[in-house]
């Protein structure tokens, strides 16, 4: 499936919050649907502490091995919102305060509440494009692959419905799950040889526990519907055959 | 904080199914949390996909990065497992069969049940050191700098239990969290000031929306609790004089 056809994608989740487990992050697993279903892979995401020469070389590491990059947190009005200038530094710009994103603030705050430290919200990598923010009005931003957002998931959501229509997808991977009570290692050399047969459906194994029953959730992925059918009627098939018991897929 | 005393881990997940956002990581969190009980920071994490010279190439970077890398996922019996592999190959090594890991996959599965996809689960990478699985004995292992983990959050955890032990932090990073409604455009200057005035304390400020009202949490970590009391002292008195209505923390 990793034709060069696919169009591959980063997420970068900044925050020291994450890492220290303070935080659960919620914007993966959101980005990650929402990209599939519009035909681009995100391949990879890294979390990384609040460190501006972190931040500046996962960018420069990531814009250059993906189709495009996602950033969420560190553009707020705080000291350690440090985002905007460690991507300024990435590509070599400086940031400068966009006239296009004080209107917009401008609009959010009575004049008698604006400072410092919420203008700092209108400085912008020189170059970028602006993304709407239409929760809290303080703009993401694009500069040539890289997208950057806000962490907190409201705002990150806004925003990213905000520019997806910019973004140029290949053909969206369809899914199918066939979920049943079996242990992995009782069907794994089966599963291998259901994966041979259809070589380019990728076929994932996810075992779980539920209601202190061993269980696993075989997900087939591919562009073309057939296909997976295909693999998904030989999956049933050799499962049945070990007398697995059937189950519901709560996850997918 | 980020003096040469530090001791610095990478988390990083391996899983198709995390990256599609079809598995919600619950590993991060409680790895961040349990590291800085032993003195030990989650420097940063990353997300890689079911991909052998993808997993070997992180492994490589990161366990020259940092002082501790974990792995997670991608050792069971399936043939999409394949991070022992790509363990192997990022250390240079091959994969052997076990004496150790057979004998506790033996006691796991009896004879008859024993088949070729359940024996590469003692397939591990020449040099390492098993770790034990309270929970379904196949083995973890260490390989120098790197701990290889199952991606089943009870398994994982069982693991990291069972080599903890062998983990050398350094200070513990102790934390207070000042939480209060208000918004972060009002404070981030005075909070600033503080920030300055309490330099070696690391204050990060954490918005969120509760009941509908915008809230922050102010969260400040230092190794000495004298010094962080002085910090958080001066932040409730910020607040206090902005009028902020103290709340309760939620999250820390």
């Amino acid at each position: 499936m990793s034709d060069k056809a696919t169009v591959t994608a980063c997420l970068i989740i900044i925050g020291n919050e994450v890492l220290s487990g303070r935080t659960e992050d919620a914007n993966l697993a959101f980005l990650g649907r929402q990209l599939n279903e519009l035909g681009i892979r995100l391949a990879e995401a890294r979390v990384i502490a609040d460190d501006k020469a972190a931040i500046a070389e996962a960018v420069n590491q990531c814009r250059r091995g993906f189709d495009y990059v996602f950033t969420t947190g560190g553009i707020g009005p705080t000291h350690d919102d440090i985002t905007s200038a460690a991507i300024a530094e990435a590509f070599g710009v400086s940031l400068e305060r966009s006239a296009e994103a004080l209107a917009l603030l401008d609009r959010q705050y009575r004049r008698q509440d604006q400072n410092e430290a919420r203008l700092k919200m209108a400085d912008i990598p020189a170059g970028a494009t602006l993304v709407e923010n239409a929760v809290s009005k303080a703009p993401g931003y694009q500069i040539e692959n890289v997208f950057v957002m806000a962490g907190v998931p409201k705002i990150m959501r806004a925003m990213f419905d905000g520019f997806k229509h910019r973004l140029k997808g290949g053909e969206t991977v369809l899914s199918e799950t066939v979920t049943a009570f079996i242990t992995e290692g009782v069907m794994a050399g089966k599963l291998a040889a259901v994966q041979a047969r259809h070589r380019p459906v990728e076929i994932g194994s996810y075992p779980f526990v539920r209601d202190g029953k061993l269980g696993v959730s075989l997900v087939l992925r591919h562009t073309d519907a057939g296909r997976i059918e295909k693999a998904a009627a030989d999956v049933r098939a050799m499962l049945g055959d070990l007398g697995a018991e059937p189950a519901k897929d709560l996850d997918g």
